[in-house]
């Protein structure tokens, strides 16, 4: 019976079952971290060839470059043309850089505002007016806090089955020249999973925009990240914003943290042929260049786009049963209840979690308080705010298949209790 | 006979020989750099251990961190309390970072104009009045590049023989409140070689300052590398500010880049534990942390003091041939003339010459048009201008001992020329 249809007398029932079982979770002693998208140590011992492999006698680069010394700003050739189909981009259009892409994407935001883009009026910064950036939600955390650091205004958008709500971004950026940049995480978007259908890439690739200097940060995170056996493929976001004649709308990024080790791989940016030419040019005020033997490890360790697709299905083998894990427990303990829905992604690296209106907060609590350790509530909206407290983003890659069950049973309580609580308080 | 007491007629037959060894020069097919402070391939070899270094079953750190995994901003406990000692500062005041340290004063300072330090009252780029940095002269290229970027005023200072002239630097910081900070790099100055003394580095420490927020950018970038067996030690900065009751005074950088690989290495920080904590906040918003790996081969391969010590003292005899080779020719070349005079550095790795005035930007451009390729004629001073027009940077590291030979005797030709030219035309 959903739990909508429930009387009264039934619901304090309920409630009482529920709260002998959260009792008894209390109990045990979980400790299992969910928060963060984290590789398990199983998918970082796929790449522990890596941590052997020398480079003795093997440092330079196939142009000559002594990788154990200064210079080479934009990373090494053989790595730009191993990594440059991942964004979509030809090699000299494509920057292998340090270890954290979101760096690239702070650096590009920082740039922007300092000095602007090549064809800014002035400094986002010194606008008279702030400037703004289109947030689809639920989206990425850390993409908000950026903004946030800038002191750029967020405005939240829908994120529906197929992207952002385009009738929505279409009519703000004609309108608001304010607006100078958006989030996008295409493929596998984080937390939903979300994957941007061409009609979608299409439109915002076309769409005129009020501000001249309109960026898309446009965050691949997940490109092979698959879930399942279908590889999906999306639109080429540069060649379609090409075609439209806006070649510089968008910077593409990319990473391998979450191929071969997390933190200490390669970021990756690519963008027009101006906008990368910008980004060089400010970033070697900031920096010599990045570390180019982790470039070369990778190149010698990956080989090629084979080497790193058969790669990511050993990633794909580890990560699939524990989606499918706490799917199963969701789909016993929540579905019957009707009020919960959730995404079943087919790729990336988290679930997304609706539940009861007004008891997220409430929700992550109660599993903190059994040991088990949630992203915090409203974390995927600007400001951390959830206009409804209703979602939930769990990430399963970390813990191991018997701790990921325990769990997501133990999720699955703490929101059926959090929901009967609320109702009944009503 | 001094260049100055030489008849005009002397002048003219000088000129004549000095340009028919310059047309020499132009028939020899030199291509020797020398414009900056890279290590050489056998300076880099002493490392090749690191290449071949392997991480296979070891990658966890002391406290148990998955090096391979996510986290962990401030760097391994290991690596700290490693490094540490070169900035003299504890290992929980450390930071051990990335691949440059450059990046890590730049992040100081574009967090100081976003936000402004602790104690600020408010963001350095909303002060009614630009702010300011003293910048003793001649000094690295890459501080006043930095300054420049983000609009902050220079304001050259002398670098007298014992550091700058403190006389002028307490006259400027206790008057001037939008004076915010200081570039300093204390031992082995880039790049003249100047070591701060005790009384100067006191004096810094304990001068008043009209901005409370005043901060010393303590570029500590040689700390090991002597040139001499006298491996000089001086007065430890952060100590000093403590004693003085300014503990968040200074901000203390440090980088492995000229001591295992250059662009490969880490970089270090250490600051009081506000000023740790402050970057910390920030630097997290950027990126989730630092190669960890990087950090953990750095630790195996060096060991401990005693390894970073011994690793430093094959620098030092790769590197002190080749300052002698050099110095050897300017003594031979130029010291008849006596209107050039060099600095002769017991650390570091450059050496400062100055020429006859309003001929630098001259000599440098005869020496590339002969293959020799120097640093910028002012490229020292702020915004790359040499008031004078005399002085001249010379990077001797790279090159092999036969080409710096050339190289240096080739300077001396082209400087010797610059000056019959300028005191011809006069």
């Amino acid at each position: 019976m959903k739990l909508a249809e429930y009387s009264i007398d039934a619901l304090e029932q309920l409630h009482g079952q529920v709260q002998a079982e959260y009792l008894r979770l209390r109990e045990r002693t979980l400790s299992i971290n969910m928060a963060r998208g984290v590789p398990s140590s199983e998918q970082l011992d796929l790449s522990n060839a890596l941590l052997e492999l020398s480079l003795a006698g093997d440092y330079l680069a196939e142009d000559g470059t002594d990788c154990r010394n200064y210079m080479g700003q934009q990373g090494l050739p053989e790595a730009r043309r191993l990594f440059a189909p991942l964004l979509g981009l030809p090699a000299e259009q494509t920057v292998v850089s340090g270890n954290s892409s979101l760096a690239l994407m702070y650096d590009c935001l920082a740039f922007a505002m300092h000095n602007g883009f090549p064809e800014s009026s002035m400094p986002w910064q010194q606008e008279p007016q702030t400037v703004a950036f289109l947030c689809p939600v639920p989206g990425y955390d850390r993409h908000f806090t950026l903004c946030e650091s800038f002191g750029v205004r967020m405005i939240p958008v829908p994120l529906l089955d197929d992207g952002p709500d385009m009738d929505v971004v279409r009519r703000l950026v004609s309108e608001d020249s304010t607006i100078r940049g958006m989030w996008c995480v295409p493929k596998y978007s984080n937390p939903t999973g979300t994957v941007y259908s061409d009609e979608v890439i299409e439109a915002l690739a076309s769409m005129q925009t009020a501000a001249l200097d309109f960026r898309l940060f446009w965050d691949d995170a997940y490109t092979l990240h698959h879930l399942t056996s279908d590889a999906i493929e999306i639109s080429n976001i540069y060649q379609a914003c090409v075609r439209h004649g806006h070649p510089d709308r968008a910077l593409v990024f990319g990473s391998t943290s979450k191929m071969t080790f997390a933190g200490a791989g390669l970021a990756l940016f690519g963008s027009s042929k101006a906008n990368v030419e910008w980004w060089l040019s400010h970033a070697s005020i900031r920096s010599v260049g990045p570390d180019k033997l982790n470039q070369l490890r990778h190149v010698r360790y990956l080989k090629d786009l084979d080497g790193l697709k058969s790669l990511m299905d050993g990633h794909r083998k580890l990560l699939a049963p524990r989606f499918s894990a706490v799917l199963h427990q969701l789909d016993s303990h929540l579905r019957p209840f009707g009020f919960a829905s959730w995404s079943e992604p087919k790729g990336g690296y988290f679930i997304s979690l609706n539940i009861l209106p007004g008891t997220a907060r409430h929700a992550v609590a109660l599993a903190r308080a059994v040991g088990v350790n949630l992203t915090s509530a409203g974390s995927c909206y600007p400001h951390g705010h959830d206009p409804l407290d209703q979602h939930l983003r769990i990430a399963p890659s970390s813990p191991g298949l018997s701790d990921l069950e325990a769990a997501a049973q133990a999720i699955c309580t703490c929101v059926l209790l959090a929901a009967c609580e609320r109702l009944i308080s009503k």
